[in-house]
């Protein structure tokens, strides 16, 4: 049998262990499907929507050492699709010569948002100004700060763990708990960038994508890609995101949000050491979609083409306020007869407000019939139950 | 809950069963994680390419009344993704309610090569001619027939149980069973069609597909979409595509072979009634692939689109010759690096000459690209050990 790392690939099977059964595991899942590996995944939920999709399901605790370890032990590379996993494991593993993706030490800097944003200071990224706040007190001490945002330093998921505070009489929803204090930026633009980055250190970066919210719910509405910004914009977003990637000095898949200003100041807002909502339109709209490039880095292959295909807009379905349950998919017919439209349930049974039960993605070559769609779409699919 | 046909859709999930675990099931089960079904799949093989994607794997003989009776008890609609099914139990399944795609009628008159050419016959759709052998001294009292193509009744799949039969001399190769002989035709041009049909009897044609051969090995070398042919012809096809689809009178998804001749007549060669080969460029190229429309079928949604994205091509990845053992892919990270190419690798463990592996598809609005890219790849990629 040829062992040589050139011309010739060998398919005995590589072993990839996913750690967290969502909708990323599910759509990661998906695309291993296209490749030679056997997968491993392990969660709680049996239920959960991955558990289905993958070679040896391994029911067990993402944040207990012990069942990290074990389900660890023995694979070839094991990655993250939630950031909340034993990261000392992860560590023990990588030193017994398991390839993590991201890489534990990055991983750490990562989830801790006070370590997240001291690295983007020793880096000099630029991202905005901030205190660190041990509890409900030291907040109260810093109120000439405000307006600011709090941001838990650990646990803060989807929304949750993070509170604006514009005056003092906010200052009781703030956080009793290690957590920073984020000077709040006057935002002209949310911007999010998916780079992909090697084991030999190559690294491929998809288009900027425009996030686009509702300013009076605080609800992303939806995202277009590519972003439609100024050169001048476009090139900070690209070598800021490029310098966050670079800096953590690991291989895998990364998301980096950023804030344009009204100065056309460009910030960090936050990164993620794996595949990412804002990402989620590569699936049909780019040639190699963030899932398919997490396989290529993990298995050795070449990265693939972050070239648009066909530009593209995505909504995120959530389950709308007041319902909880088994979910129901209103409206979900009219949008399926749309001819550029795709649709992605996760497969989730039960649904609560602002749950991301699903996303649907939008092609065309024009702007506004993305616009159009992506409008369309929120107001005819609900989920309720 | 809503309970309404109309705007509503119940997310009770839909329990789907798939007959066969083979790559068509496997391309079927990645389809299948956009939609909220519950999937259940039985073939003997546990390691089969399809196994790990379902909800529910259930061991058993798919030629087996009992195993396929208990296995679709309960569910709420069966697929396949192979003829050789036992469509005895599918007919019980059918009259105790559970929706079958294809239906029973249509898969019995299609799985015997006999009733497939005298359905053909009975309809007044063009195919070339024949006569009925029910073993070899028949063959051999019709030498006058020849040349022509001998082709078992049952029983023959990818290439076994078919021989051509061009002289006397050839008959003791002929088979000594029920069987047809077909009049041999030259031919211009292959062409191949997938077809659509709702339970409402809505149909959706996808474009017709150019399958290129190398008539030295007589093996398909490539397949181009769409097919670029004379409008007359075009129509030819997809008038005598639609009116197959239309007399088999059952919902699904079907693939009809055609042949072209020199004088530009259209005679169909034969159906396929599940998603095909000739369908797997649709995954990347089309709004709507075979394997997604198959679920819109099954899940009772409206028909998606089957308007190309982009011009495309395959090229099917089947064992070297001399080959068998573990399978071995020679030239992929090669391919992998050409950005319009999308790799398909079956996770078959084991390869055999001729035995399908995978398959690799090419995007391009250019004629001349996909056909370029297509033997690059043919040269490049072989499956060894």
């Amino acid at each position: 049998m040829p062992t040589s790392a050139g011309r010739f690939y060998i398919c005995a099977m590589t072993k990839v262990g996913i750690l967290g059964g969502g909708q990323l595991g599910r759509m990661l899942l998906q695309a291993a499907a296209n490749y030679p590996v056997e997968t491993y995944l392990m969660e709680n939920d049996a239920g959960c929507p991955a558990a289905h999709l993958c070679h040896h399901f391994i029911s067990g605790d993402i944040k207990n050492f012990d069942d990290v370890y074990q389900f660890g032990k023995g694979l070839d590379a094991i990655t993250i699709e939630i950031e909340s996993v034993n990261e000392a494991a992860l560590e023990k593993l990588e030193s017994e010569g398991v390839r993590i993706y991201p890489k534990p030490a990055a991983l750490k800097t990562i989830k801790n948002k006070i370590l997240q944003k001291q690295f983007y200071k020793d880096n000099e990224v630029p991202t905005a100004d901030f205190l660190i706040t041990q509890n409900i007190n030291e907040l109260t001490n810093n109120s000439s700060f405000l307006p600011a945002v709090h941001k838990l330093a650990t646990g803060g998921f989807d929304g949750r763990g993070v509170q604006v505070i514009e005056t003092k009489d906010d200052i009781s929803k703030g956080f009793d708990a290690p957590a920073v204090l984020e000077k709040m930026v006057k935002i002209k633009k949310e911007i999010a960038v998916i780079i992909a980055v090697s084991d030999t250190g190559d690294t491929a970066m998809y288009p900027a994508v425009d996030m686009i919210f509702d300013n009076r719910l605080n609800l992303l509405e939806y995202q277009v890609s590519p972003a439609v910004l100024p050169e001048k914009i476009l090139w900070k977003v690209e070598a800021i995101a490029g310098k966050v990637v670079r800096d953590l000095q690991s291989a895998g898949i990364f998301a980096i949000e950023l804030f344009v200003d009204h100065n056309d100041n460009v910030y960090v807002n936050e990164t993620a050491p794996r595949v990412h909502n804002s990402g989620h339109h590569t699936i049909e709209a780019n040639f190699s979609s963030q899932f398919d490039m997490l396989w290529r880095v993990m298995l050795g292959y070449p990265l693939g083409s972050t070239e648009h295909i066909l530009p593209a807009a995505i909504v995120n379905l959530l389950g709308a306020e007041g319902y909880s349950g088994e979910a129901v998919y209103e409206g979900l017919n009219e949008i399926l007869q749309i001819e550029n439209v795709f649709v992605h349930i996760y497969g989730k049974k039960e649904t609560r407000p602002g749950r991301k039960m699903g996303h649907i993605t939008i092609l065309s070559k024009e702007k506004q019939e993305l616009v159009h769609q992506a409008n369309r779409i929120k107001n005819t699919v609900r989920v309720i139950t």
